[in-house]
């Protein structure tokens, strides 16, 4: 078999961990597969790095900053690469550009538009373990470029995207992905499967295992991914595209505290209204998530949305400013979070969010908002009671079971 | 002009340091000059990385080992973008394969082979200041290399050289090149100007402002070479082909204390001996500087030979398990140092020589050995009479005038 693994940042934090993820590597080598392996920049590193970056500019060129980031990994794939060779395990480091990851040219963002494998496939072929930086690549200027948050991850699934590979394994610090955070329900149990539609509003939730930009790739280009410990010997969960289908349509409960509700009341009913406000805040590069807009009436309408909270300032600032919407007051609540249920089968299961209602209900818990997809209902709820709501849902569904 | 100006690592060490540096860019720059700057890795970045490297793997490949030092010189060349454009100077940093540096295959201590100069000479068109990663380069495979100890200076020549810069200047710690060390001869003086040959001749001597290396390949494209402060704004010491000709024709006085004095005593007087003795040392990657042989007598004769300190140990075992060369006895003398006198027309100056053992013999200081060459005197003497030897010479050839 061919196979990607992805190490963060925490495995290879110090010598000793180094060793962990190398040992871990041999043992997959000499299972006689082929091993391609991705890694992040050391523990802190990175930030270490933009602290150096800030005290000579604060706002320094994003280009200068992804030469300075991407020596972080530099760094990293080559004591990876000794620490193989240590231990007997041939091993060669290469950089995203010596690996062929080509980017666009968006500094700090980039995404990757094509890997020229031959490289990685020659290396193979002399039987080496191939490590190479995640979250950099080149672009068409020959600069380098980095992929911004999660980026590891999204090398991880792009370089087994293009080696079509048999199988990304993302090692994680948890075993794998839960029916909910077990921090909240100690009797959150690990799903042997998903589909990659449920992980992405598991990862979208807060359930924080996967950046959805990688699942994405995953799922376009059909790769099959484990998302397992990399401390424990243990099969994690695998994700793809059909899982069998269980008579349970709920899959797991996803928690999200950085939420913040706003509300602008009494905007004229008609219409333009929604285009304007939204417009306004993606100018502004302020993403919006769940949206309520109620029934007009009297001429004037509301228009609820929920932000990350630390966008929530700024967007009632700007809507406040701005008084081409005409509203009569904007209000916000910092204090909520989005709690969901997700699960594949779902949408064809009305009784599904019904009972999800009446959880709350009982639970004497009060729903600001709901939000529905095809494969999740999230609502919006005092942040005070999102723990109570995780663990209600937990039980309702019967995820313990 | 066109400036290729080289920055070392203890001139970058901290954020305070960058902005000096990039201060003295900004300047040249401003003066209507196109920059082309290489810099080393910040302070004691590389013995950090290596140090982490031998906690893994006290024994890594060399390749891995460029790769993970070459990150020293891309973290350097970042934060002194940063400083340049910070302070409003245009400026873009290139890694070594991006500047177009072409190396042989030798890991750890490769040699340029050729500078594609197309981007920065496009960068240049662009009126930015050109920072190139020092130490490093790219071989034919792809693969990063690194250039060895003072690889920085040999990168910023081999720039000059291929950019047929008007100027290269090397900023330092020191305001030039001395006619002595300053610390033993307070009397020294700043040399205006030197020849290629002499400046290799101080340098080889222990004056180590620039490496060897560096002024072989400025000879060889006759790149108009200033060594000069980093911290002070003073004229620096010109180092080039031709210079005026001056009556006193000695130019400067190098010690070198990292030398130790081995005999061999009573070998056959016979053809081969000297190859056995010195094949024997080359073969263990033990470097022979100064040799002297005596006058045959009683078919045996003497063979006498300088090492470096930290070599003489090895050598004398290495002769002394080895009978092939049938010495009665091996002796080594590790307190001596080598005191040398350099300047270009010596050779045509008979008296030159005749005045340095004068001046020892006024000053009642042994002399061991004596080597000559085109251009330099060197003695090999007691430690101890080091630096009176050299206060004697610098005053007896007039160079405190």
């Amino acid at each position: 078999m061919l196979i990607v693994q992805k190490f963060g940042g925490s495995s290879v934090a110090n010598a000793e961990r180094v060793f962990n993820v190398a040992n871990r590597i041999a043992e997959t080598y000499r299972n006689g597969n082929s091993v391609v392996v991705t890694v992040s920049a050391q523990g802190d590193t990175t930030d270490d790095l933009i602290e150096k970056a800030k005290e000579i500019n604060e706002k320094p060129s994003k280009r200068e900053m992804d030469m300075l980031l991407a020596t972080g990994e530099q760094i990293s794939i080559a004591l990876l690469a000794m620490a193989l060779e240590k231990i007997g395990v041939p091993a060669i480091s290469l950089t995203g550009w010596q690996a062929g990851v080509n980017t666009d040219s968006k500094y700090g963002i980039a995404k990757i538009k094509r890997i020229h494998t031959e490289r990685i496939l020659s290396e193979l072929d002399a039987k080496k373990v191939v490590i190479v930086a995640g979250f950099q690549g080149i672009n068409k200027y020959d600069d380098i470029t980095t992929l911004g948050r999660g980026g590891s991850d999204t090398s991880a699934v792009a370089l087994a995207a293009a080696l079509h590979a048999d199988l990304c394994q993302i090692f994680t610090d948890v075993d794998g992905v839960f029916t909910t955070d077990p921090r909240i329900c100690p009797d959150a149990k690990k799903l042997p499967e998903i589909t990659y539609d449920e992980m992405l509003e598991l990862a979208s939730l807060g359930a924080n295992v996967l950046m959805n930009r990688s699942v994405e790739l995953a799922k376009k280009y059909n790769v099959n991914l484990e998302v397992l410990s990399s401390l424990k010997k243990v099969e994690g969960t695998y994700v793809k595209e059909v899982t069998k289908v269980e008579k349970s349509n709920v899959r797991g409960i996803a928690r999200d505290n950085d939420v913040a509700m706003i509300s602008v009341l009494d905007v004229p009913d008609e219409p333009g209204i929604a285009f304007k406000v939204f417009s306004m805040l993606a100018k502004h590069n302020i993403n919006v998530d769940m949206i309520l807009q109620s029934i007009g009436r009297e001429d004037k309408k509301d228009i609820s949305f929920s932000v990350k909270s630390d966008e929530c300032e700024d967007a009632v600032k700007l809507l406040s400013e701005n008084n081409i919407i005409e509203a009569r007051k904007i209000v916000y609540k910092d204090n909520v979070s989005k709690v969901s249920i997700v699960g594949a089968g779902m949408v064809s299961n009305p009784g599904v969010a019904s009972m999800m209602f009446e959880a709350m209900y009982d639970a004497h818990i009060n729903i600001h908002m709901i939000c529905t997809s095809e494969i999740k209902v999230s609502i919006l709820i005092d942040r005070e009671y999102a723990e109570k709501a995780v663990r209600t849902l937990h039980e309702k569904y019967n995820l313990d079971k």
